[in-house]
């Protein structure tokens, strides 16, 4: 019996799930079936990444929309502190993508695979005006150690992850000719590599943990404003980033100087970063300071009189921002 | 601090959570948080319903968007015979959605909510053409015993639940303004009723399972022909279905008699009908043949010299059928 249509498509994609034990049942079946959890919660979280939403066909390959679908999905896993047990991906197909189109997709989620020892568990397939994928990431916490946005306390430090701004200067070198033109490529390449090739801080968070406690955390997907607009909110405490001890990549304050944009804008409105923002009491810092895993101070957890987030210049002036970031559905 | 954008969105389908001892963190935070599953096994499904694709938003209403797109997602679990514990909903919203309307979409949420005692943990919103919603749904089963499509056993019967065709012609009578003129209300009700509000067998599969051991399992959402062709692939079985035998309602045969269609043809290609087609031993149905739940027996299951499935006509002679059903992926 020859399998065509949807079914081959199914079968081919299949071909990605690499069988592991606690997966009991997965591609072809209706669910996939993951073995009892003890002592543990399991954790699920569901991204989409959209064609003329978050990328453009002009600005990134086949393999790029798969790494960057799956490791925005994963980003979500690491601000709780979760360990990826596996993932399942809805894919919406238009006609000018082939199936051979679609498995460098699936190709493109190789680097992350085997970083994570995961493969996709399962899915669904859809046709559609244009090319999207929806990811549902499936990981595990220990017993009540997920980490959550409402937990940061008055009196923590601010920590973030790596270094923050580099996606939306990348961004704009892709969509801007000139602007690609008047940058070396030592330059622009490590500003274009976090746009096309962002990275979950799976470890890096699994590594903190196990040596620290942290309090609230949320990951960078919509800007450092915004995001700490959502953790001082569910938080119900006011943050404070002072602006002098943001990290900055070299690459990103060399296109700040040559594109005489502001710095601090840049950080602050940069989605699709990928970095961890999270809360924690001074002494518990202590104990990562020294650690090869690359976190920053930024800031501070204080009660206000109402949730916010503000940005404390050199002088000491404290600014109250907006949400800065981007926002798809403003002014609806 | 005035809530905008898509946090006020966001903020505003929250409502629609109702907190539940097992999920200890939900709306809001990174990922919906599921405590510890002892002697079961969790499974989760991702299923998409979009606009244009699978429903045009002249045959349907808000609240009938919410409720198919929940509805044919929980037939996931139905078919592996779960118990859903709660769900995901990510959600494309185009521009001529407002707030309100996408509030609608969440009510119809409501009756299937009720009936399981389920609420949306989480989601996602995203800017896009039309509307859709990707729904992930998380459900658990006792330990080993989620129900497979690719366990049907020779020798079993074939069963299905409730009746079968009814959506297709529900679906065409929506789209043809003379099919719809030309038939009484008391035909085409039923059969409109059944595009519009299916519903999933949750509740018959786990009365069914308490009972008797169902072997291979699977949901009818793209066409009895073409689901009950991917079990007898999984299974690497021959599936034959009596003609004589399929569960037909009323005002289906009526419509076929108007419409001079092959009753058959309809019952064999009608997708999203949300029933499930199981298999088990002869003696294991006589445990739920007196029972109040509708199963039909409609054939066997047996061993061919290559997977495949067959309709035997009521002179015995038997016709291997295509993947009769939708698919939007065939010559692609």
């Amino acid at each position: 019996m020859k399998v065509t249509g949807e079914d081959l498509w199914t079968e081919k994609l299949a071909e990605f799930y690499q069988p592991m034990d606690r997966i009991t049942a997965g591609p072809g079946e209706d669910c996939v079936h993951i073995s009892e959890i003890v002592r543990r919660e399991m954790v699920v979280s569901v991204d989409a990444h959209y064609e003329g939403t978050h990328f453009t066909m002009d600005i990134v390959d086949l393999r790029d929309i798969g790494h960057r679908s799956l490791a925005l999905a994963l980003s979500d896993l690491a601000a709780v502190g979760a360990t990826p047990l596996t993932y399942m991906v809805n894919l919406e197909v238009p006609e000018y993508l082939t199936l051979d189109n679609t498995l460098e997709i699936y190709k493109g989620f190789e680097k992350l695979n085997n970083e994570y020892c995961i493969s996709p568990s399962g899915g669904n397939l859809v046709r559609g005006p244009r090319c999207g994928l929806t990811i549902v990431v499936i990981g595990e916490v220990e017993r009540g150690k997920g980490l959550l946005r409402s937990k940061a306390q008055e009196g923590d430090l601010l920590v973030v992850t790596g270094d923050l701004g580099r996606s939306l200067a990348g961004y704009e070198i892709l969509t801007q000719e000139d602007l690609h033109a008047s940058l070396a490529p030592d330059i622009r390449n490590p500003l274009i590599q976090k746009f096309r090739q962002p990275w979950p801080r799976i470890k890096d968070m699994l590594y903190i943990l196990r040596l620290a406690k942290v309090n609230g955390a949320i990951d960078i997907t919509d800007g450092l404003g915004k995001d700490l607009m959502r953790m001082a909110r569910m938080s119900d405490v006011e943050i404070v980033i002072e602006e002098e001890k943001l990290p900055i990549h070299p690459a990103l304050a060399e296109f700040s100087r040559v594109t005489h944009r502001d710095l601090s804008s840049l950080v602050l409105a940069s989605g699709e970063e990928l970095e961890v923002a999270f809360t924690m009491p001074p002494e518990e810092f202590e104990k990562i300071r020294d650690l090869r895993v690359p976190v920053t101070v930024i800031g501070e957890v204080r009660t206000g009189f109402a949730p916010g987030v503000l940005l404390r210049r050199k002088g000491g002036e404290e600014i109250p921002i907006g949400d800065l970031g981007y926002d798809h559905f403003e002014k609806a």
